[in-house]
């Protein structure tokens, strides 16, 4: 699927638009697991083209599990990576990084936010221009 | 897909064959995530047709994330719940149960342990061909 179509999500339910301004485009989420005995909250998230959130980090970690279209993710200081089904990003506990669909493809992933505990994501600024530089070429 | 072509998984690699006496049939294992930081496993399982893991429980809990094909589970003193891509299962610690492949169709499911620290999954007896009675129709 590409920029010109509907956006549909992968496998899991794409739930509702998130109205947040820690995102920039359009992304929704639906909440698949949300019952503290897990320790883990478990999302799937979809990302229009060119949508991705700020930087961020979570105190307790979250991994990303890759299902559908073609995404970026980037930690501070480090390339961007580009993302397609089936990969995995592991994000260690108060790493900064952002993730988000490339300019002209949709993107979906999973995202297990782990040991719940530690606290919630902590937001930082918007992706800069500069920065959203991913690109599948 | 059906039980007459070649097994293949879904999004995710399908990893290599289980050999235990915890399974059924033939079943495989990928695993996506073992760093202990995240206090989680993250593994994907394929099932042929007809394979299933025996009776079990998780100290820590385990949620299923279906991702392919057609499955069961069943929790103990419990009715079979048919599975499907985007269906989601929710293991309390310590609940027996079991899952796998409807007799006809292929499953494939996410497998994400939680609680790891609590303690590694503790298996019981073999599904008996009475309990797995699973089926679509």
């Amino acid at each position: 699927m590409t920029s010109g179509g509907p956006i549909e999500s992968a496998i899991f339910p794409k739930g509702v638009e998130i109205s947040s301004n820690s995102f920039t485009g359009k992304v929704w989420l639906q909440r698949l697991v949300t019952d503290a005995t897990f320790g883990c909250t478990i999302g799937n998230v979809t990302f229009a083209p060119g949508a991705r959130n700020s930087w961020h980090k979570h105190p307790g970690g979250q991994v990303l599990l890759i299902t559908g279209g073609t995404g970026c993710y980037q930690e501070r200081g480090k390339t961007v990576r580009i993302l397609h089904a089936g990969d995995v990003v592991e994000i260690q506990p108060d790493v900064e990084h952002w993730h988000g669909a490339t300019p002209d493809d949709w993107f979906c992933h999973l995202a297990i936010s782990t040991n719940i505990t530690q606290g919630e994501v902590q937001w930082l600024e918007p992706v800069s221009g500069a920065d959203y530089g991913c690109s599948e070429s």
